[in-house]
């Protein structure tokens, strides 16, 4: 049974004058913040004001890196060559980690963002491009990845410290995997039930699988959302929930300070 | 009399499949290379590849920032907030060590680019932008700035190392400014005249304004260029007339190493 | 008096998974909807889905050009040479106009956005910059701008088609012309007041000034926002008011159908 | 055997600073140009002057839409929705459609950039995309695609006129279609062999593919390129090969008059 968890979320996503999602809502209730870097989302005063509130309130900070691709939010697969994904999550990591230490704070870890972090779940080649990103730039940089994904073993093999994560709102394959959002169900929308499943996780270290099969899945932090009103309460609740439970909720920076 | 001088001018400017000047030849020839940081051109890859080499010839390796205008090469005015601009170039700071330390090396110094350079060597708000920037990531780090512009005293004021530069290939107003390019006569194209210019300038310090009259003008770095065939040949006279008059060209930091 | 008026306000701000304002709402309460065009706001799809809801409605469609700025959504002046600037507004209306054609609609007018608006409505380069590309793309698309502005004038007399516009919601000076947004006061917020002085507006032809003076102010449509539920509830304030006072509301263009 | 054959050619791919190829070369060479619409290339102003000298020479205008990747080239595959897509081709057209009225010209066909290009080839859902595209703005427009991709029949079945072109520089399988560039000698540099192989396919319908056979591949057009030196003396070698075998280049366009 976990005694230690991390909660991580997205935050910064707005772009100049557009925002998105309630932050100040979501700062205050995880341990650990994706903060947007510039290619999907967070332009650089957005991401100052982001890291600062994050900073302030102890919150981990974490580079969000993604595809260049602002008009599609980073939801988009994009065909870059090794060289170039390398190049731009490099650049990524660096924007954010002087933008970070303007405001007296430091890149805690980095999570690759929309289709960036699920290709890599299992595409070799975006995979080897951002470990070796993360190698270049700090290899002592912890990457969050998909629990149960390719990525995280091969980060391992190539010396990256890995952070496993499981989704709260998401339902499992019976081989621990996401479902497809493709798929009906794979989202989960009631606060209460995605508390409770996240709880019994924690517990037992299995989720309830679509099938009904009870699956194991290792991981070390917990995602919650909070772009619109209900993925704060969600978050809330999942929150609350594993207090309630008794699991203390840290950064998992903590465990290996830096 | 001078007898070290440091000797710059702009790479990396070309963006994904532009290229643009003869980076080998201008690296081959300078002492300090002021490398696109992505705002103004520069893509993470072009970067690194830019970086790699200027390391590899012991190049110093300053960033370029620039207004974010890609279209525009960032040579237009963007009125642009203290804080978007204050933002935009801790960004862009961040970005180049990042890729900097990508390829075993590291930022020296910040010179900005085209309109920002222009604009914040008289403009105080948009001085103060860069100059708050630059306290931000590291107070360290030398700001390149207009030979006898007011950015230079405000920076030093503010607690920066400031670094003059001359412009080899520009013509002169009494006041010891650049005469407007707007004017005629106010660049200058023969590669002989400019390096006996530039070295009776490294010699007794003053410069022969559009007027006749003799300026004095002091600097540190002479900026030379290298987008055009005649300009690489340019730097080369000027390289070979300092050198042939005796001053050594070294990269500024040489003198307070970081 | 008037018996005739156009109300116009901005939407289509969003751009890719950004939203801005309630379009729904400001589409049921204008006559005119100023589209975004890409530049400053407005990806295609946006684009489209914009348009295609005007035109279901009944709303005349205006091209809101903009500097090109995503970052800074179109609110800073950009240092564009004319031929640049030409070229822009030349693509945004061309782009607008096929996205219109993709959903049975047409342009019906153009309108300057943000920076472009305020600078073109005295500066006389950007300002034949944007004539030029109307007479280029279609001369006789009407120009939408700042009512009592020396642009006004300098249209008519190259031949375009000019509407004046006045802002239902901003102080005017004794001159006839908008108070700064830097000056307080220089924004109105009350509903009631600022529909109040449109009507009044619309029977007298002359608006109270800030210093309590009447000033005569000639236009023909009257520009509202939907940015915030508060800009709506205007809105329709201002819509109820003249609908009140026997004015008809109708896209200018009605008067000239093209 | 062929009487009347189009040559295209990719031009006006700078983007404000950077320029490519010998834009002047090729339009005195080719019957049809593809200009970069601003996704992959081209800014308005470049985009004027292209359209314009396009114009002057009686070179027929050709939309070369592309994917949303200035950074790219337009050369990586987006994964985009069928919406984006569809919206993104029919922005370009329509910006292409204003410049080309603004210089007196007007847009003759639509021909897709890279990856676009390539994927369309083959791929349904982006294929639809783009036909979607065409049949909105304006049905009549021909769409140039590959010769022997699944694309063509499925324009023609949706009622677009096609062109199918050849590349004059790459060799084919001999399945009729191009051996993928990661094969050794997917691409041709000599220009004489070049055009003698592009006279024989004129003459007799059919090219030598790699291994030997002979594969009969139909086409209106031949693309040839222009961003190189060598590239230009072999688009000179086709034009001149051509001509000499009584082949008389004319715009496809040529053939219906639109």
């Amino acid at each position: 049974m976990a005694t230690i968890l991390d909660l991580n979320a997205d935050v910064g996503e707005g772009f100049g004058r557009w925002e998105l999602g309630d932050d100040d809502a979501v700062l205050a209730t995880v341990t650990s913040a994706n903060v947007a870097c510039g290619f999907h989302a967070g332009d650089p005063a957005t991401m100052t004001r982001t890291v600062r509130t994050a900073h302030e309130r102890g919150v981990a900070v974490g580079a969000h890196v993604s595809y260049r691709d602002l008009a599609g939010f980073g939801r988009r697969y994009v065909d870059a060559t090794e060289d170039e994904l390398t190049g731009d999550v490099v650049y990524q990591i660096g924007a954010l980690q002087a933008i970070a230490r303007s405001v007296g704070a430091h890149v805690d870890y980095v999570k690759p963002h929309g289709a960036l972090y699920n290709t890599i779940a299992s595409d070799e080649r975006h995979a080897r491009a951002v470990i070796t990103a993360l190698q270049l730039v700090d290899p002592a940089l912890p990457l969050v990845g998909l629990a149960g994904s390719p990525l995280l073993e091969t980060a391992r093999a190539a010396g990256l410290t890995v952070v496993a994560e499981v989704f709260a709102d998401r339902a499992y394959t019976p081989g621990g995997t996401l479902l497809s959002r493709r798929e009906p169900g794979a989202v989960l929308h009631d606060p209460q039930e995605v508390a409770e499943r996240v709880v019994r996780w924690a517990r037992t270290g299995t989720i309830t699988a679509v099938d009904g099969s009870e699956v194991r899945v290792r991981g070390e932090s917990v995602c919650v959302h909070g772009d619109s009103p209900g993925a704060v309460e969600m978050a809330r609740a999942v929150r609350s929930g594993l207090e309630g439970a008794g699991i203390a909720l840290r950064p998992f920076r903590a465990a290996d300070p830096r």
